[in-house]
């Protein structure tokens, strides 16, 4: 059966709605689907959001299996990216599966991997309507899933809440253009300062600003910062919550000239948690070579006049290696760098009510800026209150 | 009958909840007041707020009269103060007046101005009951009004939405103690910024803050500017909205050396809105002259060695000239100034969805802050989304 399906020719390029690096498309969710659809896929990218952070360089896909309005299966894609969604719901809904409705919020794979593919499964399982979200821009699906599907006679749409499906893989989806979604996290007073000129910041934001930081740690699949943050705060970049001390993502240093300390507690602990330094050309083999002993990988990229590793370089290495979430904590001029190359597709931006005045660390280093006109632009996408802190949260506008 | 009203004596000083200058404290309404006192109650202080900005040195005080459930007089403090807005209620309900409650967000007076007592105009009105949200600190009043009110046959109450009507009259209020409400407004970048590093900021908010800024300066008695704003900016300080251009507010300018050119556009209309100059001791009595014949008023204050004016004495010289609200608008050398000696009650913060870097012009100028356990704090009271901005409302917290 495999096969004939897997022999099934794509009659026309599928529309692919592959969203650009820039942004995504707005799109309306079309009328094709119902309150009940969309109630059900909203259930199913809640569970999607649960493997962020820990699936990569998969997507992180939910499913339901719904059948006479019962829920009967639930899944989603487990850590390191297998099982997949549909595997795990089409376990839990075992003989119930037959003529239910399946809500994924990525079109099925067509391909064979490890197993077979997830089309297949919902086939043989015998679903009788899939609704997907999206289709996977991935070259080896890329509209096959659904087709596969259609060609077993099952009614298979594609669509419902396809724009939230295409935020929760942004990652996914970037990496296969080359870079993965960057995410900034800034912590400042109200007027953009991180630290007093003494250096003092603990602390600007509260106790639930910082654990909600801590949660995006645990969603992203990279954490970076500048070296002279490392050096500064020395910190572990770990998640540290109760629960989620595993999914420490991979600590990464933006180091121009390899100035981090061999004793440093990132190098100390690149064994436990793995660590990558970026650095400029020219640095020393007996430098890089130190690292390297200590279980540092050290890659070196283009920089700029004053060594700083060029943002785009370090995210298209990351990208290769298979990271799709990267969140940049700063400090001020890795913050400005990315902010210069247009790379911050996200900015979580957490604001404590104090006041510190021009003499404070800025948390944007300088971006050569005259005219406001073209000063980097943001779309605000939602405000919470944390505590006494608010986090502002923007998408890249233009 | 108002010789023996006002012959009455208070027999124990009545519990004023006059709030200290620093903050209102936090009252919880008393359970006395059930929900239809409240909605009346709300509606009154809905109808105070139109004096705002009108009414100085006048509280700004409103009155609605229900009569059997029924709202048959609503009334508000007048541009310049008078008539009061029981007196306009009052004139409104006529003779449906006689049984009816009266609900006052300010205690009414009890002393003879160019009019009666509104404690009294209410009592031969034959009002049965009078809800007043809080005492009048007023010396000439402090707990009279009600004494007069309960003398007379009335049910009177106090403490109905009590920390709502504190703080709609606090510059009021703060005024007795000999300075006004401060209100500062920044419109700012998310890192803080006012303009780049050239000057540039038209604009940073859209139109829909700009539109707010503008009602906030109706809703104030004086707005306040640096001179280096003043003449790099060039702006009129009015209000420039359909309808309310009248309401436009005394003009002032911390002006240490007296910088502002005579020529300039504030001194050009000093006939036609009252405008003030703050000056540091020293300056040339022939400059101080060119200005008064110009029609600006020119008060020296003490000033820092730096020769700027004192915020405290800026503010102090205006509650005696009879200000309640001044709305301060930077640049960041003021704001710092009014921030750095705790004299900002309210703040309100807009802010552009976009990145300016470190370059910028910062919005508070240099605090002199170390440790950040001594930065100033302020307490979020709301956010609301103008547009494609933020408005970040604060209030002083310590």
């Amino acid at each position: 059966m495999s096969a004939t399906l897997r022999s099934i020719a794509i009659s026309a390029k599928p529309r692919i709605s592959r969203p650009s690096s820039g942004g995504w498309p707005v799109r309306t969710t079309t009328e094709r689907f119902n309150e009940t659809d969309r109630r059900h896929m909203t259930a199913a990218l809640t569970l999607a959001r649960r493997g962020l952070g820990n699936v990569a360089p998969n997507p992180a896909v939910g499913c339901v299996i719904v059948r006479e309005g019962i829920v009967v299966g639930r899944g989603w894609t487990q850590p390191g990216g297998r099982p997949h969604a549909e595997t795990e719901a089409l376990a839990r809904a075992g003989a119930l599966a037959r003529g239910a409705t399946a809500y994924v919020t990525l079109e099925p794979c067509s391909h064979h991997g490890k197993t077979g593919p997830c089309a297949e499964a919902l086939a043989k399982a015998g679903i009788a309507r899939v609704v997907a979200a999206t289709i996977d821009p991935d070259p080896r699906v890329a509209g096959r899933g659904i087709a596969l599907l259609k060609a077993a006679g099952i009614v298979a749409e594609v669509g419902c809440l396809e724009q939230e499906a295409q935020r929760v893989n942004a990652g996914f989806f970037g990496r296969l253009d080359g870079r993965p979604l960057v995410t900034l996290k800034l912590a400042t007073s109200l007027d953009g300062c991180i630290a007093t000129r003494t250096g003092d910041s603990q602390w600007i934001t509260g106790e639930q600003a910082r654990a909600r930081a801590h949660l995006m740690r645990a969603q992203h699949d990279a954490i970076m910062i500048g070296v002279g943050t490392a050096i500064a705060d020395n910190p572990q970049l770990t998640c540290r919550l109760p629960g989620l001390a595993q999914r420490s993502p991979v600590r990464v240093v933006a180091d121009g000239r390899l100035r981090l300390p061999l004793t440093h507690y990132l190098v100390r602990t690149a064994r436990e948690v793995p660590t990558v330094l970026f650095c400029a050309p020219g640095n020393s083999p007996e430098r890089r070579n130190a690292y390297a002993q200590a279980g540092v990988e050290v890659v070196e990229v283009a920089a700029d006049a004053c060594a700083r590793p060029d943002p785009a370089g370090m995210m298209k290495h990351l990208a290769e290696k298979g990271v799709t979430r990267v969140m940049v904590e700063g400090g001020g001029q890795l913050a400005a760098s990315v902010i210069h190359a247009r790379l911050v597709d996200l900015l979580f931006w957490f604001r404590g009510p104090v006041v510190i005045g021009e003499e404070g660390r800025a948390a944007v280093a300088a971006l050569g800026l005259d005219k406001l006109a073209r000063a980097p632009t943001y779309a605000l996408d939602a405000v919470e209150r944390l505590g006494d802190d608010l986090l502002e949260i923007y998408r890249l506008s233009r």
